[in-house]
């Protein structure tokens, strides 16, 4: 039984919740076919990020690994294409470091190309009426360190990773400015996804290209 | 026990279904304190439009009514302030019909503005959690004829009337392009409409302008 | 000779320009063909702005007026379909008044279409390869507020009037958050559109409606 | 005297022109504070566009080389961040070519930072009252092609590389569904980064990260 583990961020800058740690939470344990998914509450800070999910991981011994946070202003669920090594924070992380340009692994390469099947994840999520896109943007705040950072950890082993964007939920934008998806639908998006690693030994051929 | 009609529009263009048919079917029968909720088909029809919910409110003798369209692009439940003398069709109607910059009613005034308490109802909506806005505009297609033509209608009764538009369904953009709600919560955002309208027969007070 | 009275606010809320009065006056007794562009400055203030495109009109009797307000978030010059009866301030005026749903003609009609030739307005200007579009709503401010202003005051003469809002100039957005335009492409618009009036009697037959 | 090669695609898609290709050549020849500006024109193709650029950096030896192509929907001039090893075409290239997920060199890293000071460059651009924006992705089609063959191609020399993204010209979205920049100012802002490359033999400390 291959073990799915999820990761979802605590809430940061004004956020009182975080659809992240929300979502994760409702599918704890939930049986996938041929799998199962295990969770675990990451901090939204610089490094510790990384830690915690690096000790899930030994502990868990997961077959792969999805690391989940919040993107405002998206309509979709959006898994990442690429990690990369900078860390520019816009706004301090949770323990108020603020750095700017600076790499998250000293002497690491510039990326990382996750290692999921980024493709066939969209391609099930939408089968299920559920938007989704893929996105080649994780930003350069703690969702890309940590992208980056456990994609670096798991380079020489076959546990394959990525990092995947979810909108805000309604209460959380009840102004109508922003996009939001019900936080059923962004924890069935995610068990899709776990389904579609387990199913997807490799990914799907299918154009989702951007011109720029 | 006041009757709230609630109306919802047939699928137009390229879609297969309408969110406001699919929310109003919902909760069709409803109960609300102090009254109920009743619902009508609406064809996406020039003047056909405005027939079929005038045909339901001889009959049904409602106590206010809210008609309700999709809007595409919009994140929120979204109720209007101002219905506008003019239909100026982008595409044509369900039967074909497209026209530049005729009345909706010749001779009648330029534009009505909503009897319903639409600052009470955008209240009401967010403080459930669900996104809501007031807007400025219905556009000038079938939901802005159908608005403006009901209002012209009940000018001379008690009858508070206003048009609401919704957001698109996740089915209806799975490839993230559009922001979208849940039919659910599309659905409960129109009951909360419905009894903000009988808890309310002034507006409230409350700023919701536009710079422009 | 036609004399086209163009008008252009002052600078409000944290902007130190206005693009409109700058457009304007870079324009200011420019020749047309059959006329020629006189203007005025108005202040961003509840009922003030009125008396002081009043005033200009008595004085300078113009065969056409453009009032002129900035849009923040638009990339086109956008001449207005309707003006409403209603102030909604967002913000507080220049003279820090801000009212909640006041009408701007207390027992006037709830709205007037404009009197100008819009969408040959927005044609000729698009045929100089200049953005522009059709614009449903000018917003719950004083740009609105001048608009319905001004219509109220001209609906029983033959001096036809509009409402045309215009981008930011690219230094008011250099972070490159909104779209911006040119000082000299919006006076050049400004002016297309001034010749526009006097070479259109009557509005073109042309389809620029929106859905909602 | 340091050159600066400033490279322009050929018109694409639908396009009858280009902005990067008007721009480039507007500032061909221009003298810099301690440099001169030359330029190169650039087919949308596969490793066609890689290989011209390549002969125009042996031919013109450079001091450092700009790289510039169109971005439909942004308002600011826009340096990239990172070129990424994939080609994921959404559409066709000038010579009918389109794939997807295949690499542009194959066993190439993942991806390759800029080596141009992108944040002494925004800083320039914005202080002349241009608008520009730090951009961590370059798409997936020939622009991000380029970028990370040439950036691919120089990684063991000193000359410094980079790609700009600009906005569409206005005469390209006349119906103002896109935002625009006039081709003068595209071309002065592309010359003020010329300048800072000459200026910045290291980039400055400045914070322009994204949350996501």
């Amino acid at each position: 039984m291959k073990k799915i583990l999820i990761t979802g961020f605590e809430p940061f800058g004004n956020d009182k919740i975080n659809p992240a740690l929300e979502a994760v939470r409702l599918i704890a344990g939930r049986k996938l076919n041929g799998g199962e998914i295990s969770i675990c509450q990451v901090p939204v800070v610089r490094y510790k990020s990384i830690a915690v999910v690096k000790q899930a991981i030994e502990e868990q011994k997961p077959y792969a690994v999805i690391t989940v946070g919040q993107a405002s202003g998206r309509s979709a669920i959006t898994p990442e294409r690429i990690a990369i090594n900078v860390d520019d924070f816009r706004i301090p992380d949770n323990e108020g470091i603020q750095v700017i340009d600076e790499p998250v692994i000293e002497g690491g390469p510039d990326a990382y190309f996750t290692t999921l099947p980024i493709k066939a994840i969209v391609n099930a999520i939408q089968s299920k009426g559920i938007p989704a896109m893929l996105s080649n943007t994780a930003g350069t705040f703690v969702c890309n360190h940590l992208f980056y950072g456990i994609q670096h950890y798991l380079k020489d082993t076959n546990i394959r990773h990525g990092f995947v964007h979810i909108p805000l939920l309604p209460e959380q934008s009840v102004d109508g400015s922003q996009p939001t998806m019900k936080l059923e639908q962004i924890a069935e998006g995610l068990a899709i996804a776990a389904q579609a690693i387990i199913d997807n030994n490799e990914d799907i051929q299918e154009g989702a290209g951007t011109i720029c």
